[in-house]
Parts: structure tokens; C-alpha cells; sequence
């Protein structure tokens, strides 16, 4: 997975993960009348509004990003229902040509993770094996430690997939439990950063990067520098760009000296910037959307 | 709910909640064969086991235990329609009078963990409210701080739900990043445990445990009995008994002087029983089960 990341940011020149979190304010309401006309007042309706809220997103940005980051919560908050438009979502961006990563955050003692870990290794019955996830990574919460990642490190070897551990997450209150000092003056999440780093030595990349990523959020420019000295060989996924807040200045540091190992989310930065941006509207809200990854792309340029 | 859960503690007079985590291996050859052959090797047939074997055990010991507790893990990997075995294992538990504590270990940032928190508020859809998963409690991962907390405490007190937050898990490596000392000469756990005792204050029960409950594993003793004095309003949920390895000796301290505040998990070592004692076989693996639960309880006695 990280070759080929890293493969298709060189090739689109372009360091940007589209976060694929739709909430139901975010539809417009021509999808809204259809779905609600087609499946009543039903969690269907939502999840069918998604799904194509998601497919028109991915048609109008899919030759000019690399990849793209489904948030499960949005999707499961449907159910059943509302997971199929997640599955059928991912399907449908591998597709279109584009990297999958899912963020599950998920995070269990041994045999659990070892039942998260079928989202990229897919499960076996009777020996034979479905890939009902299918997902190229997923991001993982690290709090139970090395139990909770083991399981995934097979299937990132065997099927060239990946994990984006949580090292420093972009929201507020992420500090208090990650920037609590130890004994030995770092932080916690230093600490988490130095296990991603040695978890990631059996799954290394052929350009130098593990497949055992770390997220890394974009408000905290500084502990992004030092974290990048501190994990040469962690690729970085960076949330907290646009909507939350920091711009490419912010996170020019979080790049090596090529300008690689990071890639950069925007969610409703992009999917929801036909609300933000006067030009368009509910009617072109993917084309309000390619503008926007035109635009951050740029942004982005001066770094990679 | 917690002050269902204390209740029907009281009434079944045990403090056990039963993990339902059904692995293919552990499902009886009867049971196999059947779905097997009406659904093929498919996802569906894995789901269908899962879903008849957790009925079956349901059954067996619903008037001894006061909840259930599905470790979502091992649904999810059969997808959706592993979840869906989910769900109908939450319908069928709740209409056996059981409490069901869904363990999903989710946790998010605000605007994600508000859609995670649909696991027990339900969701709206035009005015419409859907409880599409109906957990009485979720499991919370606390890495992302209150953010992930905060969305899950007014369907706490509005639907009379809950949560439980990893506090100190029972894993082995749970200690690399739980056990950390900071430079207060606390640990990580200890921090974590001071924010959900916080966390707790505006979601009481009326026995005086908050709805904002704790995962305490009952794999280090002291620990346990520590964190019981530093969080007297705080419920905990014990994993690691039985088939992890402690017994009810171990986890004496954790209970507050009146033998309350605390619900008992054990998962394998009940709903496979059936493959440890002599007694049982698969044909009647939840008679197993329900010794199995006759013995912990016997073991709990002296306690609560």
C-alpha cells in the first residue's frame, strides 16, 4: 500500500486524502427528494444519499487526488444500511483508481484485532477467503498496544496493505491523555510515536517508508517537525487541515527533505465547499469540490 | 442503565456479564453443517452460526446473569451480514431481559464520535428516530479525550444509556502505553481514570455510580484495588477472568465495600465450555455454558 501511495502522490503530484464524511446536512436536497421518494423516511434513504453524494465526489476529484478516506462512524451511524454505502463507497473509489483508507480506528487486545485485522486481510470459511472490507489501510487506535497491531502486520506484508496508527490526533482535547509528560520529560504520544516507529520495522515500504503509518494532526506544527526527525521512516497521514484550521504553511515541516512521507486530509473542506464558495451550489457541489482540491493542491505545491 | 444493571445484579445476585464473541471454531459442528448447507460457504452462514449459537447460550443462562456483552469485533469481520447477527444477538439478549453492553471500543473526534454515539442515541431521519443498534452501553477508547466522550453523555442521561471507558485493559501489552509514568509519578491509566471519574459527574445514577463506567482488567490486583479508592463513583467492567487468567481472589479489591460497583466479564470460558469440561460436547454446549456460569458464580460469592 505505502509504494503505491506514494506512487500515486508522485503521479498526481498532489499529497491530498479526501475525506469521504458525508453527514445528512451536507446533501443536497435534489439527492434528498429522490432518495426519501424512492426509500421513504428510512436509514436506506440516508445510506443511498451518501453513496451518491460519495460517487459524484470521487468522479469529479478521482484523476487529481490520490486516495481517498471514508470515515466508518458517519456511515454506521445508519447501520447495516448505512455500512453497504461504505462498502460499496470503497468499491467504488478502488474503481475509479484511487487508495481506500479506511478510518475505522479500531483498536483490541489479541484475538479481537485479529478479527478487526479481516477489514485487510479479508476472513476464510471453509477455506475459502472473502474480502468483504477491503479497505488498502485502516487506522488504528493504539491505547492496548503491540496486541492491537500484531494482527494487522501479516496481511500488510502478504497483501501489500497498510495501517495508520494514532500518534497525535488534530482535535482539542486529544492533548489530554497524548501531551501528558513522562518521567523521562517526552510525551505520550512521543512515546506512541517511538512504538509505530519499531512496529514498523517488519513491514517496510521499498521507498524507505514502513506500511505502519502514523497520523499526525495538522494543528501542532512544531510537534509535527520534531516527530518527522524522530520517525524518518513513518509515513504521516494529516488530519486537521482546511475546516479545522491549519494551512500547508502549518505542516511544511511534517514532509522529509524531498517533500514526501505525509499525505494531507480535507473532508468538508471539499466535499461540502459548494456551502462555502459563491460560485456554486447545492446543483454542482462536485464541481465545487474539484475546485477545491484544485485549490488546496496548490497550496500543498510550494511543499512536495 | 446503571442503575438497571445494579438492580438486576442484585436480583440475578451476580456480577457477571457474559462476553458473546463466538469464533468459527468455537460453533459446533451441528450447528455448522446447517447453515453450511442452506447458505453455502458464504458470510451469511458464518453469520447465521453465530447468530443461532448465541440464541442457543442466551437461552441457557439469561435467568443467572444480569447482561451480555457482543464483542462487535468478531461480527464485523463477517461484514455486514455479521453485523446483522449483531444486531438480532441485541433484540434477542434485550428480550430476555438482559442488559447488553455493546463492545465496540469506538472513540473520535467530536463530529465523528457524535455519529458513534447513534450506537445508543439512535438517529434521526427527518424527525423519524431510528434506534438502529440499541446497545444499553457502549465500550469508549479514551485517546482522543473528552472530544470522543462528550457526544455519548446526553444519550446517557436522556435515553438512560451508558459507557464504558478503557481505563486499564487486560492485555499483556496493554502496559506500553497505559503503565507510562508521568512526571506526577502517576501512570497513564491513573490520568485516564482521574478524567472519566470527571467525565462521570454529569451522568449519576441514583446508587451513586456515574453512567460513565470504566474497563478495569482484573489481571493486576493492585492496580485495581487502587483505582476502586481513587474512583468510588465510578462502575468498572473486569475483563481478563476465567480464560485470561485471574480469579475471583484477584479482583476482591476492586468492589467497594457493600460487594458492589462492578460487573464481571467472561467470554470463552463460559460459551466454550463445552471443550473444557468433560462433562459436555458440542450437543450440548449450553448446558456447559450454564454450569460454566453456576461455577463463577459460586466463585464471585464470597465476594459480592
Amino acid at each position: 500500500m505505502i509504494d503505491r501511495l506514494m506512487d500515486r502522490i508522485e503521479i498526481t503530484a498532489n499529497p491530498t486524502v479526501v475525506g469521504l464524511d458525508p453527514t445528512y446536512d451536507m446533501i443536497p436536497q435534489t439527492i434528498k427528494k429522490e432518495m426519501l421518494g424512492r426509500y421513504g423516511k428510512t436509514a436506506k434513504a440516508a445510506a443511498k444519499m451518501f453513496l451518491r453524494f460519495n460517487k459524484e465526489i470521487i468522479d469529479a476529484i478521482c484523476d487529481l487526488v490520490p486516495a481517498v478516506k471514508p470515515q466508518i462512524a458517519m456511515y454506521e451511524q445508519y447501520g447495516v444500511e448505512g455500512l453497504k454505502a461504505y462498502l460499496e463507497t470503497i468499491t467504488y473509489a478502488r474503481k475509479r483508481g484511487l487508495i481506500v483508507i479506511g478510518d475505522i480506528k479500531r483498536g483490541d487486545i489479541s484475538s479481537t484485532a485479529e478479527a478487526y485485522a479481516a477489514h485487510i486481510r479479508g476472513v476464510e470459511i471453509e477455506g475459502v477467503r472473502f474480502n468483504l472490507w477491503n479497505e488498502d489501510a485502516v487506522t488504528i487506535n493504539p491505547y492496548l498496544g503491540f496486541d492491537g497491531i500484531e494482527p494487522f502486520l501479516s496481511p500488510c506484508n502478504e497483501y501489500d496493505k497498510g495501517i495508520f496508527v494514532l500518534v497525535k490526533t488534530s482535535n482539542p482535547s486529544g492533548k489530554e491523555i497524548q501531551d501528558l509528560v513522562t518521567s523521562d520529560g517526552s510525551t505520550v504520544y512521543e512515546h506512541t510515536a517511538r512504538l509505530v516507529s519499531r512496529w514498523g520495522e517488519s513491514a517496510m515500504g521499498t521507498y524507505g517508508y514502513s506500511k505502519v503509518a502514523a497520523v499526525v494532526g495538522a494543528t501542532y506544527k512544531e510537534q509535527g517537525q520534531k516527530l518527522r526527525k524522530q520517525m524518518p521512516h513513518t509515513f504521516f497521514l494529516i488530519p486537521g487541515y482546511g475546516a479545522q484550521g491549519a494551512s500547508g504553511d502549518d505542516i511544511r515541516g511534517y514532509f522529509d527533505k524531498d517533500g514526501k512521507g505525509c499525505i494531507v486530509n480535507s473532508s468538508r473542506g471539499i466535499t461540502a465547499a459548494y456551502k462555502k464558495n459563491g460560485k456554486y451550489g447545492p446543483h454542482n457541489f462536485a464541481d465545487a469540490a474539484r475546485e477545491a482540491v484544485i485549490v488546496m493542491k496548490q497550496d500543498l505545491e510550494g511543499i512536495s
